[in-house]
Formats: structure tokens, C-alpha cells, sequence
């Protein structure tokens, strides 16, 4: 069974064609900057790489064109678009409708639209996908994938605020969380290796979007993401938990907007905000010439997921494991190092001979004498997709 | 040596003549409703008792009305004004400014006057308070104790927060934390009991305000409140943590008024926003008859301060003993049994006999086999600020 996965974003589609169940990429790449100059189709299979820059004045003429590659007579991989049996979808917002992976009607499409409001970013592209490809492949069964589906077993304890019960019951603010299918694949991956009685995990997403969730027997039961994608662990550009009081300083004492603010904690923060980098290869690279803000940067950083490692052990009352994964926590061989120091409270005990790797299967970096493990994964969103869309499909 | 301790408010001044180093507590009282109809003194020594409603325009003719009833021939308890060696005053905000216990001078005043715009509604009523209390006592020292010195040995990765180095440098945004005399004084009383070598402690001071300390060798490491009184844990009528998205949201798409937002967050949340109720007596009580909003909300409360707990044994690498203190933690036979449970694996083990009280003492509420010491201790303020003031008297 070929299942196409696709990540439609504002201005870019990410592809993947995925052979099931042997879990074979048959082809991948990615459409980039629809709608604007010197758009670009990339196309990669065993055998092929283009990369041509070409027209693409939308999300459908995009898709088209990737789809013409699929089946092109030279460097194609399937004769017609029948032998795509399913299309993924990754959906950003699921919002409290959505628990699980759903095939898509118009009864779904016309949720994942009234869920604009919460996800306006993202679902609006998301949607796009859909329809261009229901247009493009009619034969296919269309499927979505939430990012925030894997969160929606928290418990009403952890996802709600404390403000007044109508914004949770009539608007609908509360913890949804996000990353979800890649701390479920990762969590899932994470039982290969781990004693059959272990059922006491975190795992940790860092990217340039941050997040770490509790995962108690394979489920999630806190994250620290929340209402939107701006809270918890310091990320790219992000600033993570803040006390709110500032934002009500800068404007009301300081004269600021608040559309400066909010474009203040989301694109001016994080590593960007303390370092002048967003991309933490080159703040680790200056730390080590002696930039004294990159220095405290990554000691802020590591912290602040040291913090909440404590305070997730303390909701699954123990721990068992710990999972790194996404391009930091994969790469980033300081960075692990750094959190796991003086953790040994709770068990946790880096061998720094195993953790001298950049992981590209799972890896395990704990001492001998570790407690906890720690696990580095690299995740994959695409075959988690692919895999829900197969289960899905029977 | 007799130390007047003063809290001066917007509205009231709450003070106590305390005898040193005895702490024998000669008189205590409170003015309220300052500039308002039917304000009230309260005075109260060994013998007497009384409350008058009276005339009091502002703060002088209050403190004037307090001093007159001190050396009052008939219930007074000092013969003239030289009898008060010291003023303790409670100052909320100490900026990053001060990080002790200071005798207040000219270049203090303007001090405390540059850091109105940090604690606006605070500083300006304790500064008044201290004007007043030189013109009336005017051979007493005054002594300017600080809500938010205890918290200045809190390190930078743990004070900074992650938006562009400016703000901090140049406009002063970062943790400050508050209640500090509150952690101090039960963090130096915990050691009476505590083995010598019990160097890591949690503070949680729950009151309708509330707060946790991570605190290392005597010093606070670490603390939930933040730049302002909003942050952390949940109170009687503030939301602690939440995800900042959620403010933009309610302001950019539904509507809402920064100030409606401020307002809402600050006095219509938490407890109060959950319950109806913000006292935790009644929301116990409802919580007890099937209330299920009640039970949530306690289940809430108890949740976070758990997290909190989890969160600093790891600033703190492991865990000796934590403290509860103020209305609730003194008081709350459920609130520490809730927070206490599930918490096996940092080894801390409730007696449920021995919780089983409102502490007007030290009271050690762990089990035999805690590896953590539970204890209760009563907070005391105003005898905190006496200690400092005389200490600082030589």
C-alpha cells in the first residue's frame, strides 16, 4: 500500500511517498515558496534528485506538479495516481474534537475549518492540502493526522487554567499541546529497548520548536506546550513560560503595543533574543570562543528542561525514561549533557562515551549504573503518519 | 530594645510593638480604611482590647492615632516616643537594588521612590508609611525590610527570562519573587529541627497568596513568583502560570481589553474563578458536600504545587525536607495530605495523624520512614522584620 504524506504549510507542501507496511520512503521532497518568485520543486527517490525552480502560483498547481513527478514517465515511481491508496495529512490543531487519526469527510473538514481561530497559521494551509489533494488524487482516501491528538489523554487537572469555567467550557481555552505525533513516535519506538515494566517516560522534542511531554503507560498526561505554541521549554525564537505580569508591563508602563509583544515572545526571543542565533550549532560554536551570552544561554536552556524533567517525574511520580529526539536533542551532544548534570536525584546518569554520538537510530546513553534510561530517538513524523493512515486503512 | 513593626498599605496600616531579643509582642493592631467612611483602629496589648471608629484622612493622623494610644496614660504601653529605638517597615519591591535589610536614608527614599513603577501598588503606600513614621518618631531609626530581598541570591539562569538581553539590562524585567521574609523566616526556624546537614529545602508559602522556594544552603534558589504577584502557583484570586498565548488570544480575537484581561487574571481567577469561593475553608466545605467544581479546583491546586515540588528538587539535585507555612499550609489538613500523596518516589511520606492539625508551632507531619521531612511551621512576618531590624541595630 503507497500512502503520500503531506505537511501543507503557508507557503510550502512536504511530501512523502511511503511504502506500507515495510515502511519504505519511495519518494520525498518538497514544494517551497508558493505563490511568491523562484518557487522551487524538490524531488528525491533512490535512484533521482531534482530540485527545478518553476511557476507555482498555489497550493494546487503545486501538488499537480509534484504529482506529475510522482508518475512521469522518466523518473516517476507509480504509473497513475490510483496506486496512491491514501494521502496523510498532518493537521496542526485538532482542538477537543480530535483524539485520534480520522479519515476525512466533510464533516471533519468543516471541524478542522472552525478550528481557524485557535490555529490561524496553520490550519488554514492544512485545509488547503485537503482539498488540492481530494482534487488531484479522487481515488485516494484522504486522511488527518493531528499534532494535537496524542495530548488529548491529560487530565482535565493539567489541561485546564485557573480562570473562570466558561473559558474553558464556552471558548475553549485550555492546554492543547502540539508535537504530538512526534512524542508518540518516539515514546512508541522508545518501548524497543526499554524493560516490558516500564511505564514512567518523558520525552523531550528539541528543535527549534520546544516541548517535553509526561508520558504515562504510552500516554500522554502533561506537555508543556499549552493554549497556543509559545510556552514551556526556551526555543529558537520563542521565549517560553514568562510571567505574565511582563506583558502587562510593557504595555501599560513602557508604551509598547501588543503586537509588538506578541511578535516580541515569538519571533525576537528564545536563543534568538539572548544571543543574536537561532540555530543552537552556532551558539554552542561562539559559547566555546567565549561569547558569554551563548554561555548563558544554553545554561538557561538546559535549566529550564532540567526544571520541568523534576516537575513531569513528580506527575508520573518516578521516572523510568528519558527520550531525546528532533534535531537538537538528537545532535546536540552538549546540550544532553548538560541536562542530564546533577540530575542524579532521581537516577539519571549520562555515560559521556555513549553520549559522544549524533543519533541517527535509537541510541542508549545511559551509564551502566542509570536509573533512569536515557534514549536518544530520531523521530519521524512522516512514517508516524504514514503508520496511522495504514492502521487507519485496515 | 522595643521595635514598632509597620506595614502600611493603600488603605491600612497594620503594625506591632515587639520587645527584642525576647520577641515579646507588647501591643498590636491595625488602622483600616484610611480616607475612607468609617475607618477603625484596632489596638490590642496583654490587658486591653479596643476598636474605635474614627476620623483618619490619611496615613499622619493614622500613625498619629497609633503613636497616641501607645503612650496613652490608661492602655498605653511605652511613656514617650523615645521608647521606640527602631520602625521596621515592610517595603514590597527591593528591585535588584537591595538584597538586604537597609537603615533608611535620604539616598534610600529615592531608592524606594525609583521602584514605584515596578510595585505601583505597593511601594507607594509602604514609602508613605515611612515619611509618616519620621515625622512621629523622629529619634527612632527606620529600617526598610524588603519582600524581595531573600530571593536576590536566586542565579541568573533561574532569574533571567528568555526575551532580549535589553530588558533585562535596561529595563529591569526579570524574577524578582515576593514574600520573602515569609520563606525566610520559616526556612532559618525549619533548621531547630532539621538535621545539620539538611541543606535543600522547598518553602510553600500558601496563603491567598501563594509561593514555593527552592532554597540551598539557607539561600532561596529559586521561587514561583516572578516579575510581579501573578505567576506560579494558584491562589485565591490569581491564575499563576498560563500560557501567555492565552492573553493574545483573548485580546485579538475575542475582544477583550488588555485591562479587562489584567483584571480578570488578577482578581477573577484562580480559586475565586474556579470555585465562586476564594477563602479555601469554604471551597473545602463545598468540596466535602459534592461541589464538583471545588473538587476540581482543589485537585487543581494540589497539582500544581506538586509539579512545583518536582520542579526544584531538580534546581536542587534531591530533597531534605519541604515547609508549609501561611493561612493554608498551616491550616489545610487536605491541601498537604493532596499535595503530599503520590509523591513516593522523592520519598516524601505523610503521617496521616500527625497532619492532622492546625500548626501554632513547628510541627513535623512525616512519617517515620520519610526520607523527606514534612513540616509545618506558622510564619511570622512582623517577627522576621523585628529580628532584621535589631540585628541591623548592633
Amino acid at each position: 500500500m503507497n500512502i503520500l504524506v503531506i505537511n501543507s504549510g503557508s507557503s510550502s507542501i512536504k511530501y512523502q511517498l511511503v511504502q506500507m507496511p515495510d515502511e519504505k520512503i519511495i519518494c520525498s521532497g518538497m514544494v517551497e515558496r508558493i505563490g511568491l518568485d523562484n518557487a522551487q520543486i524538490h524531488y528525491k527517490t533512490d535512484t533521482h534528485k531534482t530540485e527545478n525552480v518553476t511557476e507555482v502560483p498555489n497550493h494546487k498547481v503545486g501538488l499537480e506538479k509534484v504529482a506529475a513527478l510522482l508518475m512521469d514517465a522518466k523518473v516517476g515511481v507509480i504509473k497513475d495516481e490510483s496506486e496512491i491508496h491514501a494521502v496523510g495529512h498532518r493537521v496542526v490543531h485538532g482542538g477537543s474534537t480530535f483524539s485520534e487519526t480520522v479519515i476525512i469527510n466533510q464533516s471533519v473538514k468543516d471541524k478542522i475549518k472552525e478550528l481557524f481561530a485557535l490555529a490561524p497559521l496553520h490550519n488554514p494551509p492544512n485545509y488547503e492540502g485537503i482539498e488540492v489533494s481530494e482534487a488531484i488524487f479522487p481515488s485516494a482516501t484522504q486522511i488527518a493526522v493531528f499534532d494535537t491528538a496524542f495530548h488529548q489523554t491529560i487530565p482535565i487537572e493539567a489541561y485546564k487554567y485557573a480562570i473562570p469555567n466558561e473559558f474553558l467550557t464556552e471558548k475553549k481555552i485550555r492546554l492543547y499541546g502540539f508535537h504530538g505525533t512526534s512524542h508518540k513516535y518516539v515514546s512508541e519506538k522508545a518501548k524497543e529497548t526499554l524493560p516490558n515494566n516500564s511505564s514512567k517516560l518523558i520525552t523531550i522534542h528539541l528543535g527549534n520548536g520546544c516541548s517535553i511531554t509526561a508520558v504515562k503507560d504510552g500516554k500522554s498526561v502533561d506537555h508543556s506546550l499549552g493554549f497556543g505554541p509559545m510556552n514551556g521549554l526556551i526555543m529558537g525564537t520563542r521565549s517560553g513560560d514568562i510571567d505574565q505580569s511582563v506583558i502587562f508591563y510593557l504595555v501599560n508602563s513602557l508604551g509598547y503595543s501588543l503586537d509588538e509583544v506578541n511578535t516580541l515572545l515569538q519571533k525576537k526571543s528564545g536563543m534568538q533574543g539572548l544571543t543574536g542565533f537561532s540555530d543552537l550549532r552556532d551558539i554552542e560554536a561562539e559559547a566555546a570562543k567565549g561569547n558569554e551570552n551563548c554561555q548563558l544561554a544554553l545554561l538557561m536552556f538546559a535549566y529550564r528542561v532540567k526544571k520541568y524533567i523534576g516537575s513531569y517525574a513528580s506527575v508520573l511520580n518516578g521516572l523510568d525514561a528519558i527520550v531525546f529526539t528532533a534535531g537538537v536533542g538528537e545532535n546536540s551532544i552538549l546540550i544532553r549533557k548538560m541536562i542530564c548534570e546533577n540530575m542524579n536525584y532521581l537516577g539519571i546518569e549520562l555515560d559521556k562515551e555513549k553520549n559522544n554520538v549524533k543519533a541517527r537510530e535509537i541510541t542508549d546513553v545511559s551509564s551502566m549504573h542509570s536509573k533512569v534510561k536515557i534514549l536518544v530517538i530520531p523521530t519521524n513524523e512522516e512514517i508516524e503518519i504514514a503508520r496511522q493512515s495504514y492502521k487507519l486503512m485496515g
